[in-house]
């Protein structure tokens, strides 16, 4: 096979572009907010190119939107492939929307080949991946792979008190004809192409990133309490000062949570104090931690020993933690991933293994079905930000990547072939 | 001398109480905040007693009141004794109110005697010692001593976004006949009786307390800069997290400033983070430092201390200290203090020498003058709260131990006799 790309660059980069001035911001981003008018707008533009290619559109009750390529077994488990519209509300124009439209692309280019594939190809746009409108995110993944109950999902809020049910209901209610299938079914793959977020892909020069797993994820609650006090008066051997032992047990935290070893990601972003005055002393600390390792092993352990930390410190103090976040790493498909390399190599595209700090749909659908991921480079490694940029050239191997990769499970050799 | 008061304890009683009427509140407290109507309405009040006795009221540009009993040499530096009358939001009955009713009393009782001072008598209410409507405390004396600026002292604004001078202005208009005096004068001696404002008194089973002095007390601004990053992406060892230098830097801090001895007070009470959010690794954090001790070779070093050590905990952040408060503490008149602590052994008030550990306006006349404090015990040791409660006979015997001091001062012993 030789570097000619197998899917057409010129029309996914323009469509990436056209569908990128839906919700466009003046800095040259995207505010496409999930269940948004932007979302629905989008919606409409995905569809229609997907029926050039004879597919036809449907949704679930999570507001998950499938573009349906009939196959010639139409019972065998479909494959899937897709990623999100939605977006940040300063975001760009990659995250989410190239992994769509690369499916969208392969789709469109296998269809214009003329032969049914082996089975169904539903490219999938998931609803609310980002959670910045209506939290947490992933509702769509979530709902899909039975890992979250449709009437939480419906029951959250945005800062406006719209519910996702009423979003929902109202997203539905744009597409009055749109066939609704039962929420959840088997797929036979999941494949998803997106920016790496990250600056690995570029520093290492590679095109294509293939995408190990993703980072487990931990995050807890700590909550101290001490007791008020007069600065200038409360001796200090009386003091049960919540920022005090709030700083001796972030310091032990991070010395030795921190340290593990070179992938251990140990953060403490947000604290509250109470009452938070010069002279006053602290009775209330409240701060987050977030825990990120690869390797689950590693994680439970490092969480276990977090528990362990805060009740060694808090004294004199008390101490409170909640487990929050509890994902587990994932290993994506062996399988899968030989076959991007493959497919990376064959088209001359410099690839190497890389591991998703970040999280995405493609964790949960990896609970259910065999699931990779394809990276493709962002330039400084930034994302959810206005000027998040990725090259033409990587969208259009990623995509080519992601066809081969797609055309070869669509098309298995014979038994015995 | 026996145990007879010097003063009429119902009288004093029955002023205190209607006093506390104006600005109550429902829960039993006094909001009369700097400069506001009720502050006016207390002047108003607080003439009309002093009118009794035959002194005449006055004001300067900054906003305090001054009740002056003629002596005989007009020209002789004056005795001058009183506190404030403003009150925080949700503040007690006694804190300022007590001292400026106390020294009324005493003035009141001394000209009932009809003997003339040797000099004149001026019972002071100061303006804004609280800092709790316009920021910082101790306007009045700050001004009256030359510390602090009238322009910068006008420039002041509350939350409502009221200036100083608006309010000054306001004050006197509301006094249209009001001698002003020119701004400052050399007193002969200041006395101010308060509530301790802490729980010494009341343990030891004391009724009044010596005030030997004020500590000092230094605060500081802190702000540590590192950089932002992913929580789940940026490796540990590239972080530049300005929150895990704070921790470090006040787990050092606490460390070894917090004991350097039994009389050190270290509170770090306020914290900001940037940009507080779970998943992010913060990028700034600014907090407050608050140190107190009563000797001033220990409050520099220790202040010298915490800049060298916030500096060395910094790294890999970059780090600024600046000092904010720089209030040395002061020894109170040994003259002043035998007079009041002689008063309370011939009276039959048990008395003790007492640390102020909260700031006065005699901080500041301590500078210009002979000057000292009587503390009477507060229940529970508790202040700034509208359940601030000083008994009857305690607020008698300190009024009666100022009156006797005031005397002396008043009618000193002829050369010779």
């Amino acid at each position: 096979m030789t570097g000619k790309p197998l899917i057409n660059a010129d029309r996914l980069w323009t469509r990436l572009m056209a569908l990128a001035e839906i919700g466009a911001t003046p800095a040259g981003g995207v505010n496409r907010q999930a269940l948004s008018d932007g979302e629905i707008a989008a919606w409409r533009r995905a569809i229609g190119w997907a029926r050039e290619a004879g597919s036809t559109p449907s949704t679930d009750a999570a507001g998950n939107l499938f573009l349906t390529l009939a196959g010639r077994d139409r019972a065998a488990p479909p494959l899937l492939l897709g990623s999100h519209l939605d977006s940040q509300p300063t975001g760009g124009k990659f995250d989410g929307a190239a992994g769509v439209m690369a499916a969208l692309e392969a789709v469109v280019s296998l269809a214009g080949q003329g032969d049914k594939p082996a089975r169904d190809i539903v490219v999938v746009a998931w609803m609310n991946e980002e959670g910045s409108r209506f939290a947490p995110g992933m509702m769509g993944s979530e709902a899909f792979t039975g890992e979250r109950d449709m009437d939480a999902i419906r029951a959250a809020r945005d800062a406006d008190g719209v519910s996702v049910g009423e979003a929902l209901d109202r997203l539905h209610q744009a597409f009055p004809d749109m066939p609704r299938r039962s929420l959840g079914f088997a797929p036979g793959a999941y494949l998803e192409l997106h920016i790496e977020q990250g600056p690995l892909l570029e520093a290492a020069g590679c095109t294509i990133g293939v995408v190990t797993g993703i980072q487990g994820k931990k995050t807890f609650q700590v909550v101290l309490e001490g007791a008020e006090g007069h600065a200038g008066t409360l001796a200090q051997q009386e003091r049960r000062d919540a920022l005090a032992a709030f700083a001796r047990m972030a310091t032990a935290l991070h010395s030795e949570i921190g340290t593990i070893d070179a992938d251990i990601k140990f953060t403490i972003g947000r604290i509250a104090v109470v009452p938070n005055a010069p002279s006053v002393v602290p009775s209330r600390v409240s701060f987050s931690i977030d825990l990120r390792h690869p390797d689950n092993a590693v994680l439970d352990a490092a969480g276990a020993r977090i528990n362990t930390l805060c009740r060694e410190k808090a004294p004199p103090c008390s101490v409170t933690v909640t487990p929050l976040v509890d994902a587990p790493s994932n290993v994506f498909d062996s399988r899968l991933r030989a076959s991007i390399a493959k497919a990376a190599r064959e088209q001359g595209h410099p690839a190497m293994d890389i591991l998703s700090a970040a999280g995405h749909d493609a964790r949960h659908l990896a609970k259910i079905c065999p699931a990779a991921m394809i990276f493709i480079p962002c330039r400084d490694g930034v994302s959810h930000v206005e000027h998040e940029w990725a090259e033409p050239d990587h969208v259009a191997a990623g995509a080519s990547v992601l066809a081969q990769v797609l055309r070869e499970l669509a098309y298995p050799p014979a038994a015995g072939a």
